[in-house]
């Protein structure tokens, strides 16, 4: 008889674990990472693998962040947690007013949560009760095609109908796409919007701004969101920047929305807003949203919450992120990985494999052309994910599209390891 | 000219953030609390409140317990989160490990999200693709009337409909309602049920086991659940116990569901797994129900994941709460508890304002009778919240009912300080 003991950390985990996005028929050796520090996911075995993606977007100033890490230590030591109703603590009120000091000037209030998915929930609910407070009940909304938002229901059916939604499509509400604005069709797109919103029954329109991240980190112009806003606040339409991804300096600002001439209503932020350390999410709102909420009738109140809404040690681990993102190290860091990036962009736009390239900031991808050899991008996906690794590089493609989006404290040395990486595998996939 | 800094965190509070639950036209005033150790919360003007419903029911073992907050403090530094997708980490290994050891027998995969909503969604969506992946599509679900399952859409769906629920209605999918069995329906619940699942299009049913919280605490029978997951099996409807606020000791056992002869399918938990210190929700599941995702086919694969899902963080808070939660000394609190509320119950039940009381180890709830004078739930709700907090204790009624969740490490003569106000209650609201 085999003792417990004796199993391998990676058996014990195939044994108990049910991992996201994976087909367990398939993988049955998931990598045991024992300890992480900057850029690098130290493996069980010894490897040090460089973390190109901070782990699914996360990680903006390095593994293990001693300044985040002693942030949590104190919290966790003094005040862990406080129901939120009727209670409050300096932890969430210093993060909000941070939040708000950064985000468009028209954003007045900070709704707590715990991740990306339920602060795109809350955003949806208040749009949508924002109407119905005000007898005016408008139960559309608008989003484009190729987004993604989450993965609970309500953030599932705002995203993009595909395979991955295939089992729960039928109880899914509906939701109008328009196109995603590819640069050829945008006054195409306008027109679209236009035609929707004319009809008058939209409560809001949700986005990712400037670049759709699972689509393939694909860019749009930011001129054409300006238009779509514009229209939008024409017709009554609230405008939700979902920034789960962009915010927090991935491209370039702070936030996407910063590119934009006109302020979106309201914004979801998550995964940066910790540094990558612990789950917290929010919503911000306008005070014109806020304020429709307001009323002797209790039945306006916004009557949701979760159990850790505003988590003391989230927020103190927030706090000290934001002291790292708007310091001038961190700030000149972003602006090297931008320049390298562009370099690199410059360097390899003319290799044939190519399709094309999106670069803002931070953000770097590669959507390489389908050819007859590389049509079936789910065998093409594994093999440049096997090939970075044995290199010890994480990178996660989306199907045909490489992408980069490193933790900010990335040396120039390191970042020319994943370009030296992403060169050889472009040469050996042709 | 007023300063920033010479403002109150009150008064910062109310400028910035926007609270569950809460109707800021008339809740302008939040309370500050500055830290919090034990069973207290010390305020920012010296006060210490007993959490007589441990922050919405999640701490377990005392506010700042310094086991948990060492472990935080040590993972923290050392692998503070990695991707969760072809990644793994000993903490999350350990955890499943553990929550294994005292689930029912057929728990075999846990699967991790970050709160109890999250929790639920997944289990959803995981018996509705059960049956999609089988070629056999049943969309319909089956909840009990008053249920409450979280606040996003899908667990909105399959929570009671009522006032909190009608700007979103018209959003949420079908779910088919039974009624609660109150002890004198229960026949009729059961043949209400047996109806639905003959029609053969039931995907799946989801419960709050003997208790649900939200609806008033309110118990019912162990063997009328039993008899519904014995319908409910006979007729290929998977069983999804929602313990997430009965779980880890509440209702005396390690989960509600152990006072079941039959096993539930799938569990979702969250509040009490970290003792109360960060969001963290696990769905567990049937080795059968895993084994129906486990194909070549790419698309049979459950696409569902947070960035922070597994976050390692969260996990060693959720460790070091199980070695709480299984020790003697907790488990021995946790009978003292429940029998110093069969002693309360004894005491005040033949009281005139009270309806009906419910006991189930630590929780303990009192509904008051509907009399002229109370029958605007509201007002008497909001009294009894005052008249508590001017005593020092926190408690939080659910229109008429008035109930305590204590954290485990409560002693005695706090518990009688509670007992005392109640008493004190009950009489001035005569």
């Amino acid at each position: 008889m085999q003792m417990k003991s004796e199993k391998s950390l990676a058996e014990r985990d195939i044994e108990t674990i049910w991992h996201p996005f994976t087909q367990h028929y398939i993988v049955k050796n998931h990598i045991v990472i024992e300890k992480a520090k900057g850029v690098y996911l130290y493996t069980e075995d010894g490897r040090a693998i460089i973390d190109a993606i901070s782990s699914w977007w996360v990680n903006l100033y390095g593994h293990s962040n001693p300044i985040i890490a002693d942030a949590i230590c104190k919290q966790a030591h003094h005040l862990e947690h406080v129901i939120f109703a009727d209670f409050t603590h300096k932890p969430a009120i210093e993060l909000s007013e941070k939040l708000l000091s950064i985000l468009p000037s028209n954003q007045s209030k900070v709704f707590f949560s715990d991740n990306g998915s339920t602060a795109v929930e809350v955003g949806l609910k208040i749009m949508l009760q924002f109407w119905y407070n005000q007898n005016q009940p408008k139960t559309k909304l608008i989003a484009i095609e190729g987004s993604y938002h989450g993965d609970t229901f309500g953030a599932m059916a705002v995203g993009d109908r595909n395979a991955f939604s295939a089992p729960f499509d039928k109880l899914l509400f509906d939701v109008d796409f328009i196109p995603f604005p590819n640069g050829e069709n945008d006054a195409l797109v306008l027109e679209k919007f236009q035609e929707i919103v004319k009809k008058g029954d939209v409560a809001g329109f949700i986005f990712e701004p400037l670049l759709q991240g699972t689509a393939g980190m694909r860019t749009y112009s930011a001129s054409t969101l300006d238009n779509l806003i514009e229209i939008a606040h024409q017709n009554n339409v609230l405008c939700f920047a979902d920034e789960v991804m962009t915010g927090f300096g991935r491209t370039g600002k702070h936030f996407a929305s910063l590119y934009l001439k006109n302020k979106p209503d309201l914004f979801s932020l998550s995964k940066g807003i910790t540094g990558g350390f612990l789950p917290l999410g929010v919503t911000t709102v306008s005070e014109e949203i806020f304020n429709a909420f307001l009323a002797e009738d209790k039945m306006k109140t916004f009557f949701h919450g979760h159990s850790y809404t505003a988590n003391p040690i989230s927020c103190a681990a927030a706090i000290a992120s934001f002291s790292l993102l708007v310091s001038d190290e961190i700030q000149e860091k972003i602006k090297i990985i931008a320049e390298q990036n562009i370099q690199f962009l410059e360097e390899i736009k003319y290799d044939e494999s190519i399709h094309k390239i999106n670069q803002i900031g931070t953000i770097f991808s590669i959507e390489l052309k389908q050819t007859e050899s590389t049509s079936y991008f789910h065998s093409i996906r594994d093999q440049i994910y096997q090939l970075a690794l044995e290199k010890n590089i994480l990178l996660r493609p989306l199907g045909n599209v490489i992408y980069i989006i490193p933790p900010y404290i990335i040396t120039k040395d390191e970042l020319h390891e994943i370009y030296a990486v992403i060169k050889m595998i472009l040469k050996k996939i042709k």
